[in-house]
């Protein structure tokens, strides 16, 4: 059997070709309007597992798009490594400022641009095909389980609701998952702890019909205007969120500790080019990195009402849409966080408007322990690879599944990934620099030889 | 020759064909899309003033939509009399909630429902058959001239250009303009006063992309957010507007002026059955015919920024966009507030965000001469007919010629209208009664014969 390197060269066609074919499918997953692809996509997974070499591969249902099982079984007394990702992706058309087709992907300049290139179908696609490679090489020293989530991007709910039925399964010693970036192209990351995360999906009704706001302006209640009064009051000045207990459960950092938190490096002005913005901005008295890392956050994601299209509409609007998503760090509870701002809205909006308030997902924030065996293979691995020690990164997002594997399962999870922040994950021209692909590879085959 | 309602029983048939014609012309003026439409809808009213005995006329052009003139003349020794309307209309489209399309005309229970039944198709129609009945009758005791405007939903921008080039052929001696609602179906009214309006078309850009919420949530700027937070702090939990000095230069009356204008028996019930809300809303202190009549608001007319589609995309929008309309009132001065909240922007919010602020529109408020022979004609013509005298109303709405008119032409408008209040123009499913029509011609024949 050849090294991973001389394995990747002799079939990189073949990679490539399947790498587009599942990201030519559109598994969107939030609103569940294509539960069509997203199941195609799950089959084309389980497809892979079965050419990997994977036993006992099947699609596991669950309410909306099915989960996809597969597994390399050694020996019972050998520690079992689950493996986690995800075929679903986040919404994309063409008109949120693509330059391409987001479902037709496209190389340039050694990167693949589609949705999903990189968030996760490329960072699944080298969990994937290290596996095909320690399955030739029949030179595993543990068990595998792979679990491929269908859901991730709504929050899990069905392989949540598995982990509530079923914890045999997926029983392993350590989680392992490829959804992060780097540090920089050149330094590797491991991510020890994730921001939890919370939506509220919220609706103000006014008047019944849109109203000529001559005839009624002034005396029947505007909800838009309404709305933006209420929500304009959950934030001052100073980029903090006024919502009642709002930080009242925040971890707050020693001075120590926030020093050691920056050495991850941020680069603020990679952060100002990326975002094309002369001014970060946020909460007062914390760095940017700190503001990501160890901070809470309520963004706006979404807001909608009356007529913004050319020209004016001189109407009182009937109608108010916003949406709103909060970003939670330890130790925040999502629950009560949620609640607070619905009391909120009910307390603060006027009697004259009617409101509706929906979860659409949550998860909670996470913390990995750093001091495992399992934890220190994946960093000499990465040192081997780049010959760099990786970094210990906090991350700004959410993987709603660590806190399930943690509690469900008992079991840790070490977060590698390989993408960088520039890859525009969520955004339009999403993209995977190639060259990180055969490089996790690399990393991911050196993880288990140190089994 | 017959009376007026002998001759509209004979017509009745052909007025609703060329009703008909006229509303099925998608001459929509907001955001000039409809050029060819509007420019049709010029060319019908021609052929109608041409058909009505018209002499003169013709299509007066301006840099977008055309203007219509034609007029009756008798002798230099008689009043002259200057009728205007509009045949343009706001924006109308099927999903905004029309049971039919809006510019298809249906007849359902006596009225007429389509885009500018009301406004002001349906009540220029008025004036142009009225006029077709005097021009056959040949007792005329006054000059008659006529100026239909094709940008009054815009503002009036050509004939406005058009009055600061020409004062001579529009000269008269009293205005007189079917554009408002009577009381109820029973009683008319005069309007004697209406609000002025401007807007800001305001844009807020944060990140040059949508940017995932977890890898830069709190710490760079969302300008939804930003938007959100400056815009609702212009409005307090009173109703009453915050942006300093809004109120300045608002008249105020007396308690005995208050009960005067309480007078006109503002249907409080209608109000809300209209509005389809419980509980009426607005500035503290006032009842509701007050904050329409006689105190300003400042509306937001629409918003958006984010994903407002199904589900959610985690991410910290670029774009924000808002359109704000005030209506005001005498002596508020519209240019020096469209600065202040332009300024106020500029105060309060984040150096991290770019805005433009942009007006599309605006036309100060009108107070009338209620003191004049013309005035007192057109009170005792609504009372012949109606048998009841018309009530002076203090109207909401905004008809920019007014002071255009005031100031170039140094002549006064009589607001006699036939519409109600439930007609909904603007919004979905509008609709005028055919009675009112007939009841607006048989006034308007009244009017001339006082001469």
């Amino acid at each position: 059997m050849p090294d991973i390197r001389t394995f990747i060269e002799a079939n990189k066609e073949r990679f490539m070709e399947e790498y587009f074919a599942l990201l030519r499918i559109c598994s969107i997953s939030p609103g569940n309007l294509h539960p069509d692809e997203c199941r195609q996509a799950g089959e084309l997974i389980h497809e892979y597992l079965n050419n990997a070499g994977c036993a006992n591969t099947g699609l596991i249902e669950t309410e909306h798009n099915p989960l996809v099982y597969g597994e390399m079984f050694i020996s019972e007394s050998l520690p079992t490594v689950l493996i986690y990702g995800h075929y679903d992706v986040m919404p994309a058309e063409i008109e949120d400022g693509w330059d391409t087709d987001p479902f037709e992907p496209v190389i340039h300049d050694g990167k693949v641009y589609a949705r999903g290139a990189e968030d996760n179908k490329g960072q699944l696609f080298i969990l994937l095909k290290t596996i095909e490679y320690l399955g030739l090489k029949k030179s595993l020293n543990c068990n595998i389980k792979c679990i491929i989530d269908g859901e991730e991007e709504t929050g899990s709910p069905g392989l949540t609701e598995f982990l509530h039925r079923d914890t045999n399964l997926l029983k392993a010693d350590i989680a392992v998952i490829c959804d992060t970036d780097m540090l920089n192209a050149q330094t590797p990351a491991i991510v020890i702890s994730t921001r939890g995360g919370i939506d509220w999906d919220i609706q103000v009704r006014g008047p019944v019909n849109d109203l000529h706001s001559g005839m009624y302006g002034g005396a029947i209640v505007n909800p838009v205007k309404e709305l933006v009064r209420v929500i304009g009051s959950l934030y001052d000045k100073n980029g903090r969120v006024t919502l009642p207990g709002f930080y009242d459960d925040v971890r707050e950092y020693s001075r120590n500790e926030r020093e050691n938190i920056s050495e991850q490096s941020f680069d603020e002005e990679e952060l100002r080019s990326i975002a094309g913005v002369e001014i970060p901005d946020g909460e007062i008295g914390y760095s940017s990195l700190e503001r990501i890392a160890i901070r809470p956050t309520l963004e706006i994601t979404g807001i909608s009402g009356g007529y913004t299209g050319e020209g004016m509409k001189a109407i009182v609007p009937s109608l108010a849409k916003v949406k709103i998503f909060a970003r939670m760090v330890p130790d925040q509870d999502i629950d009560s966080i949620y609640h607070s701002l619905e009391k909120y809205l009910k307390k603060e909006l006027s009697d004259s408007v009617t409101f509706e308030c929906r979860k659409l997902g949550s998860c909670p924030p996470y913390l990995c322990d750093t001091g495992s065996d399992y934890f220190r293979y994946m960093e000499d691995a990465a040192e081997e690879v780049f010959e760099k020690k990786p970094v210990k990164l906090r991350e700004g997002g959410s993987i709603g599944i660590l806190t399930e594997f943690k509690e469900k399962l008992s079991v840790d999870s070490i977060l590698i990934g390989f993408g960088l922040k520039s890859d525009n994950i969520h955004g339009p021209n999403e993209h995977f620099a190639i060259s990180n692909m055969w490089k996790g590879m690399e990393t991911l085959d050196a993880f288990f030889r140190r089994f």
